[in-house]
């Protein structure tokens, strides 16, 4: 068994190239990881803009105080006209600006009366003129390779009229869920020994989620040869296969042989002195992944959460580090074993600080999914951190932004 | 004009229902909101269940050191056999426990020899035994009406074998930008007066990841018969019309009149003593809503991620309240205005603790695009804050967990 640390350090360390690119029209890139750098195909603004609604004068002509009305010059306007001495030209926000004028004068500033503008208020040269290259210059790299892209850059990406975008595909994930007890959803139950699976589902919209494209495998019980069957196909068809169940020490438990034996994968790391999720096991074959994650659901959950989102993000050229925060505890915390414990809790978001507590969480096995509900995190202990007391600080794994609000947040 | 917390608490206090509901299968449901109760139809587990690999004995048969074992009892098995006093039943992972035994002795705790367990590590009545409804009883409200669907859910959903589940729609938000200058995305440039949209990307992109469903109408100009015709086809075929630009005091900004005058709306607020995007305008008419934003870039994305996500939301029964964190910062900030500010800042995650800075944002005019990409969060300032120093704390609203990573995290 080697430590939380190492096992992500030989994650992060893995041989893997990214996926092959795609072009994909702009607006179905979002969520996507950029496989080309954006460079500027222009400066912008070109030209020299308005950045208020105004009159386009020469500064000096402010001492004049009234300055005749030349023109109006609208925002897109066919043709810009040309400033004369003395006078003024009624300008919009985002028309440019026109020649021989270098200052906007705000419409707040002036009374305009009989054709003509009474000047209110002076202003320094270049007032509210947006300079050429300002917003950004011809040829700069305004976005880098290995990107995700998010709003932000589809809107940067707009402005520079990129229509189409090179992507990494998205990793394909197959999901496969062990056990001869598993019931696929809606699924008829024939004995009391069978339960409903939940891992493959809540895998599959963890995957959407965080950047893959699943491939639902389901449930495909315990039977050796059915198993090794199903892991050849999901391996053939994606590039990350994820299984739960199977891995821990019983009579039944086929899938670290298969991934070994079978797959002929070299195993990266099997046993992880970790709180839940100790068995899980790390394979590679080629230039394709298997993660083989335990059974229980909050187990499989966790661990997917540690290992596989990574492991996408990581096909696409992108180094995903989990977002770890400090938090005050709100309630004691009682430390369970020598390992890197990862503990359900409820978070919140008080006037700027973070509180957890686990108050409603149960701390029966791992099999409790309901834990993950709601305003959850996972607080982390390391193996050779106590139990830990209301008002005390710990590290919180945060996976979004679904924070339990108060104070000014509410 | 009216302050940022008077215009949130306007927004909230809309009269506005929920969207119809719909019934979508489990596995389309990610990210819509629940329009019900989600109640455990069974206790689970349902029967005392193995949470290990190992014999399921009666507890004070301990005494014996050595027991026979009587039988295999695998997962899902068809027949769960019964446990005969003095004898031992290998049991694993998820199998339901025989009749009889109470306790479960874990693998490591025997040494199993010649069809014989010898006990070597005695253990409490009730060892690895999943009690009948220690995850949920049945009955119980695991997810309420309200909850936003994300992969725990689906998890828990489908544990319970909910195939269906009833949902909010999701609000269609109909996005316009106006404006002459304006060239759509791929359309060639016949003047130097054009300039490439933006925000109407920007916002079909926004409103995709916060759970809107985004209706894009384009750049439309300045024309006002134009604009009547297209606001009031939005109005019609959306539940939300946002708009960008013609909101300022302009001669052709048109729009604060249109919806008005034109749609006969009634305005909630029109002005907001913030930075960017004081010119804003929220209005409603019967059920729905027009936002009308500013026309530059960075003033309509912040002002969209202000109060549009609060929207989408709204219009699903969620009340979506800001994150708001307290950071530390790395370098100065001007105060710029007596307004509430929003400044684009990098945001690092460093050793658990967050730090922001302003290095490389530009601070020019609010048509600064690029100044959202990336690490990138919202320093707030209020209205009667001054400059602010390095490692001064400050208040900044973040969006996703896409922070720049250091110290522990990296």
């Amino acid at each position: 068994m080697i430590s939380f640390d190492e096992s992500m350090k030989r994650l992060y360390n893995l041989e893997i190239l990214p996926k092959e690119t795609t072009r994909l029209p702009l607006m179905d890139s979002l969520g996507f990881v950029l496989a080309q750098d954006i460079v500027a195909s222009y400066n912008s603004p070109e030209y020299p803009t308005a950045a208020m609604d105004g009159y386009a004068i020469k500064a000096a002509d402010q001492a004049l105080k009234k300055l005749k009305i030349q023109a109006i010059n609208p925002a897109g306007a066919v043709e810009v006209p040309t400033l004369i001495a003395g006078k003024a030209i009624k300008t919009f926000t985002g028309s440019l600006m026109p020649q021989n004028s270098d200052t906007l004068i705000p419409i707040e500033f002036v009374e305009e009366k009989d054709g003509y503008i009474l000047i209110e208020k002076e202003i320094e040269e270049g007032f509210s003129v947006r300079e050429v290259g300002e917003n950004f210059k011809k040829g700069e790299v305004l976005i880098e390779k290995g990107s995700i892209i998010d709003f932000a850059e589809i809107g940067v990406m707009a402005s520079l009229n990129v229509t189409e975008v090179e992507v990494y595909e998205k990793p394909k994930v197959a999901i496969i869920a062990t056990g001869e007890e598993l019931l696929e959803l809606g699924e008829e139950q024939t004995r009391p020994t069978q339960i409903r699976s939940s891992n493959n589902y809540t895998i599959e919209a963890l995957v959407k989620k965080f950047g893959g494209e699943p491939l639902q495998f389901g449930c495909v019980g315990d039977d050796i040869h059915k198993l090794k069957e199903v892991f050849t196909i999901a391996l053939e068809q994606s590039d990350i296969v994820v299984s739960t169940g199977g891995v821990s020490v019983g009579d039944f438990d086929f899938v670290k042989d298969i991934i070994k034996e079978h797959l002929g994968a070299d195993v990266i790391f099997k046993g992880v002195v970790i709180k839940p999720g100790q068995h899980i096991m790390l394979a590679k074959k080629n230039q394709k992944i298997i993660l083989a994650l335990p059974g229980f659901a909050y187990s499989s959950t966790v661990t997917a959460l540690l290992y596989l989102i990574p492991l996408i993000y990581k096909m696409q050229g992108v180094e995903y580090k989990h977002n770890i925060i400090n938090a005050t505890l709100l309630s004691n915390y009682k430390k369970k074993s020598p390992k890197t414990e990862f503990a359900p809790c409820n978070i919140s978001l008080i006037d700027g600080k973070f509180f957890i507590d686990f108050i409603g969480k149960k701390s029966g096995t791992s099999a409790i999914m309901t834990n993950m509900l709601g305003h959850t995190a996972l607080a982390i202990t390391k193996p050779d951190e106590g139990d830990k007391k209301m008002g005390e600080e710990m590290k919180v794994l945060i996976y979004d932004c679904n924070f339990k609000k108060g104070g000014a947040n509410e």
